[in-house]
């Protein structure tokens, strides 16, 4: 067999068998194809597609690239959460407690930011003294406590696609949906969870522009988990405007924080549920949605998911004081507003464009290297369909040492970020 | 500009600006764009395909990458000719002491042969002593004593070219027309021809396989051409069956000093006055093909070709005494005949089975640093359309030291590289 010839084959539009596959990740892994024919196979696949089959293949093979995390010692059931990705999206940390105090365990490893997507991870280090960097061995030890922990994804966990992703990136073989769906399939499996929901997002501040495209990967993922025999279930929802009312790491975690104490915000509520009810509706611990509900409403009321989230932190080194006094969170010291201009109703507001702002504030990166500062980020008092009069504060911009330059760029970018209408309208709907 | 948004662009079908292209080629050639990068931008031009425009910017892009010959001080025209390759073509040893005695400056720049393809360079090697490396300095004072001078290409002739044309040999992106023209066309335009005449070959043996997709090439590089003031003209000629009776080096060399003793067989001679015609027809020597073959047969019956050859093989230190004593060439001291199992007609003669047997005989090389053997070859006795009885010899296979195996495939191959019909068949077709 030779990579070219294979190149050759997808660039016809032929199927590979799993050999084949198997052949292009195992020698790419090790180094024997080079990245300039990985590429060409890559952007082949962008305009020829792969097969259901093909993806399952694919994502199999990334799957045993590496380590494979095994948690048939400690529960039968281990679930799994993730999102594709958006501005302002604190879900995880939101649910998580919720799932764990329910009784389900929760194995989550997540990631770090880069350009303008939020990263977990980035959120749990805005914790004082969080330390998500767990080894295996503490990871195993604290599920089997408390039934859940979150961890930053080991390097040994789906190298090809780590290698692959990385190539991708620079290649514009990005936004290929059996691309997508293997490289986050793969890492699910990978972290040993065997009933997984996603939450697949769609709109400006997500890289599916569509419902449909967001459907389209939400079908896939479901049928790449049936193909190798895993539980998956896809919420589609939209990333139209940012999720929540906070973006930017300290500022998530403490929106997150009042979620738990009770005082939420609709758009955080109806996702975290709708996920919520998904994982226990695989676990057949419910039989519908009003019975999630009630379960969901009552670990937030009677304060025992809030107290979950404490155990987390205070199993992975944070303080837990933050919990009562924000003033132990970074958050920037110093404070713009942004101002509505006339009367009217919020039309648009856009969730790329907010996220650049937070991003030139120095809530993101553009490097893996680079710092970021947990501080910056912006909170938005309006969202799609509220009313507001001249001069009302749209949104208040958080950050502490920024050149002026970037400030500037920052302020004119979230200025131009909304829109106002003089009618009336309709607010944004959030699942599809 | 960034390469990732380039390889977006050409992603979605966008077309290219001359900045752009030359951005690319500038910064591959000199490392600062990776093969990662260039290959996934050749595999979505490979699918979008360039516009005539942008294969014309890409072709002048690779000129521009190397040095360019100049012989505008020694005359306002210079004649090249190039053939896309093909088997047995020897037309090149042919075409170019005639075009010289015509009067014509001809500045050839020729390659080696790798995998089924010959090169006129190994050829002209065959000839004992024969130095086909010449200096530029060389090069340009023999144009100028005797009109024709014939010489690997310099490393230095566009080296983006040479470093692309790599990359699509690995990555299955070599079947791209416009990626095909620029990178014909830049080296003739490198290597100061203004009035070039190209032959474009399909079929078996070629690489493009229908003469619709020779002509579509072929108006391709006569538009490219155009667009940067160059005059090319086109043949289109079948590569179905190997172009005249020998294939393989020494044996090649031998048919082209015998087609210049005016010992010609129809096809070469169909396609080398075809070419000869065009190029005189470029230059204004002649107003049409009559006048055209006059001239040309004129010197091939008057003897003033060959010496025109003898003087080019005197010039670069090749041994004269080989044009009357074939002796003195390396042809392959074994011979086996392959005869004709049957009474009939030649229906089929692949010229890639054909060639795939002369290079298990030893007549060309899998990797750029294999030796050949100039002697070992095929001499075909029968073309497609003639008549044979059962035991006549349709082909002879030369050959000095080969392994055993490699000899009975070359034998097999050859055995399959024809088939006999009952009914009559027509003769080929060479020129569309």
């Amino acid at each position: 067999m030779r990579a070219v010839d294979l190149i050759q084959k997808k660039k016809e539009g032929k199927t590979h068998t799993k050999e084949e596959i198997d052949f292009l990740i195992k020698n790419y892994t090790n180094g024997q194809i080079e990245d300039y024919q990985m590429s060409a196979w890559l952007m082949a696949v962008c305009f020829r597609g792969l097969t259901d089959e093909e993806t399952a293949y694919l994502t199999q093979s990334f799957v045993e690239s590496g380590d494979i995390l095994d948690f048939s010692n400690i529960s039968d059931c281990v679930a799994d959460k993730h999102s594709t990705g958006g501005v302002g999206d604190k879900v995880t940390l939101a649910l998580i407690p919720i799932l764990a105090q329910l009784g389900i365990y929760t194995a989550k490893l997540s990631g770090r930011g880069l350009g303008f997507t939020g990263g977990t991870i980035d959120k749990l280090e805005a914790i004082p003294n969080f330390r998500a960097e767990l080894t295996n061995e503490e990871f195993f030890n604290q599920i089997k406590n408390i039934k859940v922990a979150i961890s930053s994804q080991s390097p040994n966990l789906t190298p090809a696609d780590g290698k692959i992703y990385a190539l991708r990136d620079v290649t514009a073989t990005v936004d290929n949906k059996s691309l997508i769906c293997a490289s986050v399939v793969s890492k699910k499996i990978a972290s040993g969870a065997n009933s997984i929901v996603l939450d697949v997002k769609y709109g400006s501040g997500a890289f599916l522009k569509t419902p449909k495209e967001a459907s389209e990967l939400g079908d896939l993922m479901i049928k790449t988990g049936k193909l190798l025999n895993r539980n998956i279930d896809v919420v589609i929802s939209s990333m139209e405007q940012p999720l929540g009312f906070a973006v930017g790491n300290s500022l998530e975690v403490i929106e997150a924080l009042e979620f738990l104490k009770g005082n939420y915000k609709q758009d955080l509520y109806e996702i975290t549920l709708e996920l919520a009810y998904k994982t226990l509706l695989n676990y057949n611990k419910v039989k519908n949605k009003d019975e999630a509900k009630k379960l969901f409403d009552e670990v937030i009321e009677n304060g025992s998911a809030l107290n979950k989230f404490k155990e987390i932190i205070s199993w992975q080194g944070g303080n837990i004081d933050c919990i009562e006094d924000y003033n132990l969170f970074n958050v920037g010291k110093n404070k713009t507003e942004i101002k509505s201009p006339k009367d009217g109703y919020i039309k648009e507001l856009i969730a790329l464009e907010v996220a650049h702002s937070a991003k030139l504030l120095g809530a993101g990166r553009d490097k893996k290297t680079d710092n970021i500062d947990f501080g910056a980020g912006i909170i938005l008092n309006k969202k799609i369909g509220d009313k507001v009069s001249k001069d009302d504060i749209i949104m208040e911009l958080y950050y502490n040492d920024v050149a002026e330059n970037k400030l500037n760029d920052a302020i004119e970018i979230a200025k131009n970020s909304f829109k106002i209408s003089d009618e009336k309208t309709e607010k944004a709907k959030l699942i599809y």
